[in-house]
């Protein structure tokens, strides 16, 4: 496994590798959930990137940016084990040189949800993006289900700037109580840890409620906010049933069509996001 | 000669050009100035692409989209016998299809000169571009001098977005009476056309009065408006002498460095640009 830190260092390794290249694009403190894109770009594709970078852009002005965890020699030890080919930790002053002026802003999908809870969250995230597919040129990069919203801005994004690259979506990784695996979940307490619960036990009752026919989103938000508004810890930013490529609210009936449900709660300081599709 | 519409076509097409490539985008009607960019493309790249795309998104709502001239055959004629190897002509819904969302927009050094005449311009511009370049993969792109503040914004795109490309800029091409050829030059009457000389004759005069040994920004573009205001069918949006990297005025004298003669004029209804790089 070789590690590169500068763009010329990344270009002439990317020369090296064998095609197809697969990219997993992190900002480390890898868990089970990253490692999972890993694998499933280890099994699919000849040659495997990983890079390593906490996005400032990203991150709103009252957000944990730093705070995030870090912790670069462990998830260097991590990647070697999930035998990636090339990580790329490229520093603050290579992503965003001081003269740097560009930024891609992507539309209608990027503005509900968390693009409204978080305002430049996902410009940050496609000028981000776009960045690394520039310097790396993969032919396939992986993302995770857990920020579906993040994948829906990416697809759109891959579509409208004509990328040549497929974007895969892996499924979301979870504790075996249900709670998504995130790199903030090391902010919970033990008592917070357990109310986190909330999230995905509101999806599985909406979820439930959805097999037993009620077909109606606005039922099916109700029953993930009941879920939500029992648990003391929990603070609700939003609940949401939307059409998942253009993350607009379905209103009345679902009609056979896929939905997905998702919601943001902050529990005590710490803000949690999950999601789940039903339907189509 | 290949000549290709679709995306998918184009993909296909370019997989079988042998590197390097090179690509020259144009607005179509070409004229000796496009055929200069094809040709210095053609004796450098392995490859030449040339995209063919009226781009309305970098047109203003007042300005000439409709009347913008267009002749695909002779464009085609024109490349087949400068020996170019592909001819992208995507059709207004292959490039901005209905759901179509997503922006690139450049900072400070899209926003003076033409930045400030043409809101909206170079975020039209910077789109349409980061889209061919996706489409096209090409290793190097060909854009002309004439139009300098739109390499300097393309510049600065590449660069801040990692596109992993080298820009060339070509000299700009001009009529024996130095008018810098245009695709809008055609609007011209033949009065209009006498007095379309001033851009020349201004950049000339500013140019001998650096060469004489008047380095002050100031006098410079003073040097330019009176040539500009003896003019009478010529109405002046902006004359400049600036850093050709980031469009910033100059003030004060140029101390030995590059500076860009820039103007836009109104010859009757037609706007005209043209630059000079003095000094350096």
């Amino acid at each position: 496994m070789k590690t590169v830190v500068t763009l010329p260092e990344l270009r002439a390794a990317r020369l090296e590798l064998a095609a197809p290249v697969g990219l997993a694009p992190t900002m480390g403190y890898l868990h089970a959930g990253h490692l999972s894109l890993v694998r499933q770009a280890r099994r699919e594709c000849a040659s495997v990137v990983v890079s390593i970078f906490v996005n400032p852009t990203q991150f709103g002005p009252h957000e944990d940016l730093g705070s995030y965890p870090r912790d670069l020699a462990r998830d260097l030890d991590l990647l070697r084990r999930e035998d990636a080919d090339l990580v790329w930790t490229p520093t603050l002053e290579i992503v965003y040189p001081p003269d740097f002026q560009t930024w891609v802003t992507v539309g209608q999908v990027a503005q509900p949800l968390e693009g409204s809870m978080r305002p430049g969250h996902f410009r940050g995230v496609a000028t981000v993006v776009a960045k690394l597919f520039n310097a790396v040129q993969p032919h396939r990069a992986y993302f995770g289900q857990k920020d579906a919203q993040q994948a829906a801005v990416i697809r759109q994004m891959v579509k409208d700037l004509n990328f040549n690259l497929e974007l895969v979506v892996c499924p979301t990784q979870r504790e075996p109580d249900g709670l998504a695996l995130s790199s903030r979940n090391v902010y919970l307490n033990p008592e917070e840890r357990r109310a986190a619960t909330a999230l995905w036990r509101a999806l599985s009752a909406a979820q439930k409620a959805y097999q037993q026919g009620q077909s109606q989103a606005e039922r099916l938000r109700e029953a993930m906010r009941a879920v939500l508004q029992a648990e003391p810890l929990a603070n609700v930013e939003y609940v949401s049933c939307a059409e998942p490529d253009t993350m607009q609210e379905i209103e009345g009936r679902l009609e056979g069509r896929q939905a997905l449900l998702s919601m943001a709660v902050k529990i005590g300081k710490t803000r949690l996001i999950d999601n789940l599709l039903i339907g189509g």
